[in-house]
């Protein structure tokens, strides 16, 4: 018989509260025979401040045992910027090898969005997960002084950049469509530029029918605003990736359905998925976050371990629960959760 | 008696035909009493292809004596990318010093904007231009194998970073909603977050009315979308910036109407405005660009000189002439540049 061991990590602000629907829709989509056995870890603040840890090796080997990893949020505004996120998120996705960071930007039925004109935004990017500007390397010296200087290093690797390249690639080949956009900032950043643009082409011999173009990161950003509907695939670096996906999300519908995947395709170790969104503090413990996100990653996270049909029964109730929302009251975010639960199973 | 020594770049694609207009423009704007002296620099794709310079030493000594550079546009798909943006447009800005990169955002009443509801934009970004990820630091190991590792390094200092920080609190300070937001990613990139985060705070003490707010550039990029209207100046890396300004410009009607200063604020080299827009090889020599955002360069390189009045008269002929245009056929870029300049001579 059949199952899911999951990890499952609250986090902090409305971590939790998202993390439970994401949970009560999960259950109920599964099959009687997909036995569901979830583990709790308390990363996050709290922990952070009770014992100075954010992710030990310990930490790492009870997740590595896990089928895959759901994550609700990580941040408090007690807790130093980047302690939390290079201490603990960045740590896990380098830790895990979590090259594949995959984040479909869909405008579903109904749904607002900031353009004018309702475009048809339907495309996902897939952002590098562990090099660019992300690997911490750089460092500080005369800190605090008028004579510092500051230094932060991207690495970028033919390794690294082939893989996720050709990541992106078989996706674009898999959707109808199939177009590939490379976005970097090649004129720029000559050195990164040229790696990335040389394995892309390169890459780009084994997939005859993908058509492909290149675009630097400032135009993409004026195209996400002006024809969206342009994208299909877009495979980026991390730190463009990051910029672009935000974005993307901004455009639609927001962060509160934006999901995302941080993948590890080789299966070495667990992958995470996550809402896009933060922790947003300043709504936690008000039922007022939308689940819809952290839902959607629970469907990216079925997909990934081989759930297609749950993965697309998600997908449809929190498009149709989208559309039922239109001019209606605001629902508390267990509402929200309740409804798609009896959707999906239904 | 007084006078303006300009040095004019026209440049590659739409670059001639817009320097054209900017300048007939500026020649009718101009006091009887101004004398205004130019002279043509052929930089760009021409020049490379047929010396394999892109901008030398005594080049760069001729432009120094000039008042101020307007540059039309440098790149053409017939030079490999990166050398002439490297080679000229950032080797320019680096050369003289240009760590102030100016650049507005207004949508001018009836001007398109791919945002729902006509939101109000009236933001100034100003753009680190001399640091960052931009320095050309970094390189290449084992090119075109595929244990081939390419890196970038950004460069920030405490110099860099507070003469431009304090540019920005002066121009916040001088507008009437005296806001500035600093835009960077300091939960990632912690070495340059922190230096760039811990200047601005310790300039904060000395613009007391000047309300700020720190915002990392993915959800920067939301807020462009959801809220324009929240932001009145930003003070953001060379990088953060380029991303940004690109963005900014579509929001607030295209490229076609974003104006730019690289500007030297010493004065000891002379200062460089150039619309955002690039050569657009695919229109140029058809009479189709829009002058508007070199035109708006130009008033930016008159306020910079000292003359206010003509610098607002251009603006108030450019938001006029741009209200006017709803629901007329296009015109060519020629007829644009005649009827800005009637307006402004008016
Ligand atoms: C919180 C932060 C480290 C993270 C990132 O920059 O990757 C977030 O913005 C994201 O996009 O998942
Ligand atoms: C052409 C390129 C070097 C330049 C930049 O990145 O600064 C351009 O995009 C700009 O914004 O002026």
């Amino acid at each position: 018989s059949r199952s899911i061991n999951l990890a499952v990590i609250p986090g902090d602000g409305i971590g939790q509260e998202v993390v439970t629907q994401g949970l009560k829709v999960l259950s109920a989509v599964l099959p009687q025979d997909v036995k569901l056995e979830t583990k709790d870890y308390d990363f996050g603040a709290r922990r952070y401040h009770a014992t100075g840890e954010t992710l030990t090796d310990a930490d790492l080997e009870q997740l590595a045992r896990h089928d895959a990893i759901l994550l609700g949020a990580i941040g408090d505004p007690s807790v130093p910027s980047g302690v939390l996120e290079r201490g603990f998120l960045l740590k896990l996705r380098f830790a895990f090898d979590h090259h594949v960071n995959l984040r479909p930007s869909k405008l579903l039925p109904g749904v607002p969005t900031p353009l004018a004109g309702q475009p048809e935004i339907d495309f996902v990017v897939v952002r590098e997960g562990t090099e660019g500007p992300y690997t911490g390397n750089g460092g500080t010296i005369r800190k605090g002084t008028p004579q510092e200087v500051a230094t932060e290093v991207s690495v970028n690797t033919a390794f690294g950049v082939e893989r996720v390249v050709r990541d992106a690639f078989a996706r674009a080949q898999a959707r109808p469509r199939k177009k590939l956009a490379l976005v970097h900032k090649n004129n720029v950043l000559t050195f990164a530029g040229h790696l990335w643009t040389n394995i892309f082409n390169k890459v780009a011999e084994e997939f005859p029918e993908v058509t492909t173009e290149y675009m630097h990161v400032d135009a993409a950003t004026i195209y996400l605003v002006t024809q969206p509907e342009r994208f299909d695939v877009i495979v980026t670096d991390n730190l463009f990736g990051d910029i672009l996906t935000d974005l993307a999300a901004a455009i639609s519908g927001g962060i509160g359905v934006a999901a995302s995947g941080n993948i590890n395709p080789s299966g070495e170790f667990p992958s995470m998925f996550e809402p896009v969104h933060g922790s947003a503090p300043d709504i936690a413990g008000q039922g007022k976050a939308d689940p819809s996100a952290t839902v959607l990653s629970v469907a990216l996270l079925l997909r990934h371990l081989g759930y297609e049909a749950e993965a697309a029964r998600i997908e449809e109730a929190v498009s149709a629960d989208l559309a039922e929302r239109v001019g209606k009251p605001a629902r508390t975010t267990d509402e929200i959760g309740d409804a798609l639960a009896v959707r999906v199973a239904g």
